[in-house]
């Protein structure tokens, strides 16, 4: 069991009020699958957020929205290109090699985590356009980075422009996208299709939610077969309404905002008190700090839990409900090495 | 939004306050994935209830649970014998397929979704021995089935006797294992690994469940292949706690047989006002009527919801909340058709 | 090692001089893969043959060309109609679940391996337009079918409008294509395109050729993604002008036609003297003969060689280069039982 | 059509008089797929020439070979490790990927396309071994390799060892395989199993052959499994003895040393011609020469042909029947450069 001094992972955070109660709101006698009310307004909600027509589904991680959204977007025989460090690439146990029946993953470099438009033009240069080498298909990028770091609107478009140029459709892996959005104020539809974006996995777990993500179709014409692959991947929840419910939830009042924004705020004041030992800029809710081995363990002597990144390197991140004075117990610790 | 007079299905169905209550008390800071406390404790419940060292995974859906335990026990160039009318044939749009890479389902004949050790005979005697034909290698059952009969435990030893004698694994589908184990007042035991079943999808959602079913494997020794192939499926959910905590809730206090015996004794009420409409026995919460079309629509009439099973053929399934004072009206109305 | 006694398959009949003499011919020093002059030559070929633009490319196997087809024609949810006892679902090892990645065969009955339009109909509606169940995508016979019959003209645009009003692409399986064009005296065009085909396996090799059969796309925009796909199964062979090669050399002269003649006249010589131990009709070059165990027995030892397909029934196949007097002694000893 | 100044591949050189002579001599009547009397004898012959019980395939190209051992030795939730440059990695068009339905090529540097135990060792380290992450689960490497160069038997048994120590599964990609053993001098055995080698796909179309390539296994028992996946992939031929046929002829009187030897003489020859043109060292037939596109345009206008590899680059490939002349002609040219 992990305490308030955690600062180890989003995923360890509890769900917020508002979900836990659009639960039990929606703990009713309802259709199956996706056939209830609150299953059947995903795509309404969604398409006034972004203010265009979407089709927008439930799913119960964010490995089956990345995957879903990739095998629509990508062909068995194609390459996917994304970030060395992508957690489709990582962390999701060859799940888009399964879904996707056998694409490739074609790896790029850059900082944080995050990808170039020159990155994306010179590894489709590299390709023969012949039967021997795999094409590439598409991009994948995450906002925020697994590094904390997030892409402007501007950055977002100059990669769906590479995109088009290239004939390569574009994924966002948003498993913290609302921290994004709140970091850089933009329009969540700045950051997606107005750049050219063709689905997003728009991420709620990480930021309050219990077991539903969205994935988000802006070209509602793919909805059809993403729906069928969905309930092919074993993704079709019996009873939908409990995952459509948590995320309708908090879309309303904004609460996605408020908690990304909550979690952004405790890494912002980390981060003034990491200064240089910082190696990343802090973007998000996550810090990438420089820390001997002997300075983590006297921060873990009082109580801090976190995880060590690399020899010297530790990871901090904040969750929606961090406690601002552990937070600040913390900074000060910091501090004090 | 549908009523207590729907008869419809029991996936339309709440969750029950056992779950509910599990929820809230999960909803705290812990460990991530299947690190916590809850999920932790998950082979040890299963284990006490088998009376056999079992690994147990939660997973969202029913299909999940099948389908890891399909390419669990069948590889890509295998087929796995089931009921022509299995849910794994007709309703998991094509989920064992993307699962196993690509292995057949060959389909048995038999009465109420049941096959027999004759029928897995027959089909594996069609088959020569060589690299030309996919060769038999599992065999999954129902129970109970799709058209809501049960398996003994003397009828599964059978399966089991045949499977073993054959060389082929034994999977259970038990999206009604509940309500199986409640009609026959057997052993789980004796439903499972005494006769020889290796893997069994143990479904909660049905019965009370919000969104966790659980994947029994009899050999823990094949554990570590499914969990990795679950991440690879998108089913690692990051908040797993959720999962776990639902169905140990179930799993205390017997709320598991309790709310199967709910289900099971409404439809034994309304079997008995069905008589000889009947053309199943009622075995567990599922009636299959005869019922001409102006019938059903009398009953419709006055307020009742279920499913046109067949030309003159209606489908009644119950639920572990269903209101009796709805059932006694639906018998009575039966009655007086 | 067999002998001229064999009627046992006509896989194991020699290649005839044709290719023999092409390959030779293309033994000298060109191009890789399928950048040589006898595979360039492929698609103007069959164009010709066909009287309307094809794709046409060699791979080593029906098999190859059966699933190659399939997997640009159904998608990996959806399912392909054919009929039970089809090669694809009877000889094929389940590579149709390889290469489209988990489709699924629905299985048709039908005198003598064919289906029926209305048999087609029938299991379209069947199925319910949802996302729970596989839809059909595609149709698949074979042209002469697994018990040698064949479709007509006629027949094969029966089926071809049964696909079209269903949406379902239409395969022919065509390993013994050359013996149904020349049994029918139908225009191949009449046989595949005109009747609504979107693509033919074309055999060769048991009409004589060695190690190429010709994959036909009705609908060449169909090309790109199939050579991709050839290659990424590894067909694409590196010397692919000995695969051409031999293809062309009997297109030439139609010998390909002459070698069906031939095998299809040995086995009308011999259906006359089976009479009505034919258990069915003869139109190709295979016979279905009922024969006790002690007859065949006899035949066996008076050195001839076959298939025992059944309790009290034979397979005869004649080959393009069956000895005639051979095939006479045959007749006789049948007649003489 | 190529001449005989070409030095463009290996690929493009015809097949070789013994080829020819048991295509000829094999143009019998024989049983179907593999039960012919050359296809069984291809066990033997191989246990004979590596010296252990071996069990032998044939199959239509190295791109079969390679793939059909990866499938067996690493499954669909692992990763293969191999050099960044790597036929399977860069011109399969995703055939790995394909056959173990979605392993991932983890890809590892070092000097003109070899690998070393240490690579191997700090890709292994990167890896989390939790179900998040990939898990390596074999090598492959290839000897002569896609730059030319040769693994000796102790670099090959030091590759081995690392495997060993870590759990891989080791396979080598022999496409020119007989160039290396020529080159090294070494017992084919030392170069494969008694280096710890699991499956060598062992070329013989560039080395003279016409379409087939065996594929050997170390380990007999994988056999079973192999050749029903051979058969899936659409890889048995139905008459396979044409591919034994021209296998057996090559092994016979060492056709396959000598065809090697010649083209590697020849290389040898052109290195010397190229001196410190050279930016890789010459072992088997490959040669890559810095070339400035003036110089390879006036080698053009002398009739040579070649393939163009980089800016300042070109590659020249010699074939087992390269013609001397030529060959001494074009080392004068760029000598006189």
């Amino acid at each position: 069991m992990r305490s308030a001094m955690s600062f180890f992972s989003d995923n360890a955070a509890p769900a917020c009020p508002a979900v836990m109660d659009a639960l039990v709101e929606a703990n009713r006698l309802d259709t199956a699958y996706d056939g209830d009310q609150w299953s059947q307004a995903m795509d309404r909600a969604f398409s006034d957020l972004f203010g265009t027509d979407v089709a927008a589904l439930w799913v119960a991680t964010g490995t089956a929205a990345n995957c879903l959204a990739l095998q629509a977007l990508c062909p068995p025989d194609g390459a996917i290109l994304c970030h060395r460090y992508a957690h489709i690439e990582m962390d999701e146990a060859g799940a888009p090699g399964f879904y996707t029946h056998g694409a490739k993953l074609t790896l790029l470099d850059g900082d944080g985590a995050k990808i170039s438009p020159d990155a994306i033009e010179e590894a489709v240069a590299r390709v023969r356009k012949d039967v021997h080498q795999v094409q590439p298909r598409a991009v994948s990028i995450t906002n925020a980075t697994e590094y904390g770091l997030t892409y402007s609107p501007a950055e977002t478009a100059a990669i769906g422009e590479a995109c088009e140029r290239l004939g390569l459709a574009f994924h966002i892996d948003g498993a913290r996208f609302a921290n994004a959005v709140v970091s850089t104020g933009a329009d969540p539809a700045d950051l997606t299709w107005r750049a050219g974006a063709k689905a997003l996995s728009f991420g709620f777990i990480k930021n309050g939610g219990m077991n539903a993500e969205a994935l988000i179709l802006f070209d509602p014409a793919m909805a059809d077969q993403v729906r069928r692959a969905r309930k092919r991947a074993g993704h079709l929840s019996s009873k939908g309404r409990f995952a459509a419910a948590q995320i309708l939830a908090m879309l309303e009042n904004d609460v996605w905002k408020d908690n990304a924004r909550a979690a952004n705020r405790a890494a912002t004041t980390l981060a003034e008190a990491c200064g240089d030992r910082l190696f990343l800029p802090v973007e998000a809710n996550e810090l990438f700090v420089r820390m001997s081995a002997e300075e983590a363990a006297s921060l873990r002597d009082q109580g801090f839990d976190f995880y060590d990144w690399g020899p010297g390197e530790i990871r901090l991140v904040t969750s929606w409900d961090q406690d601002m004075e552990a937070v600040r117990r913390l900074a000060d610790a910091i501090a004090a090495l």
